[in-house]
């Protein structure tokens, strides 16, 4: 069917199907969507009937039969019960490749190898979508959810190769951008990258309850900041920070030995240490790799103040938009006693004064 | 010249300068402009003659000299030097009500009267506008930087009651809303919702750095968010920090011993233990106060994809204008490998599903 003069269209697809989705919630059912919009036939597969007839309804796939033959099964269950499940799969689908989709995953070869045994552990290839949030279940998805995000494939030392690159073929499938690590890098990332910060922001958070509602009024964008993601299931990041404990034990060492330097630093007014810590994670916070994977390039901040009623940011990106500068990113800082808003708009260095003109023109009230 | 019988002028304009604005900093100059928008007299100094130039150039007021006689006194100079340029202030300055705008407070009422006595201090109050950023300098100032937002007013036992409406009148006429709290209870305040989520974020930012590049290629908005404020200036930070040595540590102490429960619990998967800290955090996001101060209303996001050239923002607020939802906030996260990005629109939880169906009308992707 392709044209193989054609580099754009790979002259081999591995992914042919089905694909068989165990777990239709957030994530399973998203890549349901985006393998049907492929062309490639999904089957689906829940305990929860109810998650399993939505999944269906919204076109993810059709309910699967022990008399099918999947090319590839997905697991997208809840961490506490990857094993098992990945372990089944493999027992059941003696044809099938079988990946997953959990937080974590240094721990599940060797528990499907128990389970299954050397030979069919080689169809086993972890794999992780660097997507999702707060939102849960079948009605949350969507085909797009994946699109340009990174995708780990984590195959353990016994993966088969062709294995690997069915997974690989997945996850380009659904658009994201496949990242290969073994389990244990991965593991070490995301504790780094994930759930260190969740578990810090969460402690941030815990100390806001209670406090005097004069104290919490002095409350500004920092805070609210640091504390968004604290905002996540406790129950879903107990299973999460649970299965990677190893990772989380050895980074939390390193915060409270530098929690530990903070405080003596602080009780003994040694500013030298403090600005250390402090420096320290200045340049942290420039090591996070830019938009899209690139190098970070210099930003500038816009601050643009906006009445709050409907149509006045559609106004102002509207003018933005007329001055050809690209939008990096956008906050609004609301203010807590009027209905009045400082919008930041952040964008390459080197557009920020014309920007602040052009807007200016247009009768903004900028903060220079 | 006002009215009496209009509700909206006040019938004693209790500041009428002129205003001498001692550091021409963010803040000061800020000041500076907003008290000469409003028609007061503003005398500038500062020991930067580059800045006082540039904040007299900008509109923020006239040089001082030592024959003018301020009404109010406001010190914006560093946290270090706070004390003794208020207490040089009211020496100098023998009619005039000082303030100050520095992030600490408690210490400074015993500092000023040890050097200027129990009389003189009578005329400080201080305060701590609730504005600012990671900008700083005269050029980054605005008279609006003020609008809506806290301005802690925290008199001192001895301050005046006629010192404390003059400086609440500042607040007022620079359009920010007077906040009055002890100088104790704002620093316990600010510990709490500013200097210790500072410090918690730089030790997660901190754990960034020398991770290997693979590790880093997994960041989402999350570590994105919480990390955020640890690009603040270290020295500023340091100075602010140890200046609430005492609030800081008693805050700390109680991460300390939470992280230390944290540790204990993954390291024996007491996971009751875990879901409890993680619960805490939940609760304490939703402690923050709402939008304008006011109760958190229930909101919902609404998820868009948006290619990622110019104009195309525009786009989206246009038409979400046009359905006549206002939007709350904005959150843009990136894809790291293509050029599509996925907007978050936070709008009231009873109007986003006109807003999803009003966007797909005109041709969005959106992510139900």
């Amino acid at each position: 069917m392709s044209d193989p003069s054609d580099p754009s269209v790979p002259s081999d697809p591995v992914l042919t199907g089905p694909v068989e989705v165990v777990g239709t919630g957030l994530l399973g059912t998203s890549i349901g969507l985006a393998c049907s919009r492929a062309g490639i036939e999904v089957l689906l597969s829940d305990t929860s009937v109810e998650h399993l007839r939505t999944a269906s309804g919204l076109g993810a796939g059709r309910p699967s039969t022990e008399a099918d033959r999947p090319q590839l099964v997905v697991v997208a269950v809840p961490p506490d019960a990857l094993g098992a499940v990945v372990a089944q799969a493999l027992r059941e689908r003696p044809d099938a490749v079988v990946t997953d989709v959990g937080s974590v995953k240094s721990g599940l070869p060797a528990q499907v190898e128990r389970a299954v045994g050397a030979e069919a552990v080689r169809r086993y290839v972890g794999g992780h979508p660097m997507a999702g949030s707060e939102r849960s279940g079948p009605l949350a998805a969507t085909p797009a959810l994946f699109d340009g995000r990174p995708w780990a494939i984590t195959p353990h030392e016994e993966s088969g190769p062709a294995a690997v690159r069915l997974v690989e073929a997945l996850a380009t499938q659904c658009g994201a951008v496949p990242v290969r690590l073994s389990p244990e890098e991965h593991d070490k990332a995301v504790a780094r990258t994930s759930h260190v910060p969740h578990l810090l922001s969460a402690l941030v958070a815990g100390r806001l309850v209670g406090a005097p509602e004069q104290h919490l009024a002095l409350s500004g964008q920092g805070v609210r900041d640091v504390t968004r993601v604290a905002a996540g299931s406790p129950a879903l990041y107990g299973q999460i920070v649970s299965a990677n404990a190893q990772a989380v034990l050895g980074l939390l060492a390193e915060v409270r030995a530098q929690l530990d330097a903070v405080i003596d630093a602080v009780a003994a007014d040694d500013r030298g240490a403090l600005e250390t810590v402090l420096a320290r994670g200045v340049a942290g916070t420039r090591a996070i790799p830019g938009k899209h994977g690139g190098p970070v390039r210099p930003m500038r901040s816009v601050f643009v103040s906006v009445p709050d009623y409907p149509g006045e940011l559609a106004r102002l990106f509207a003018d933005a938009g007329a001055s050809e500068v690209n939008i990096e990113d956008v906050h609004i800082d609301h203010d807590p006693g009027r209905p009045v808003g400082l919008v930041e708009l952040l964008v390459d260095e080197t557009r920020a004064e014309h920007l602040l003109t052009s807007l200016e023109s247009r009768g903004w009230v900028t903060h220079r």
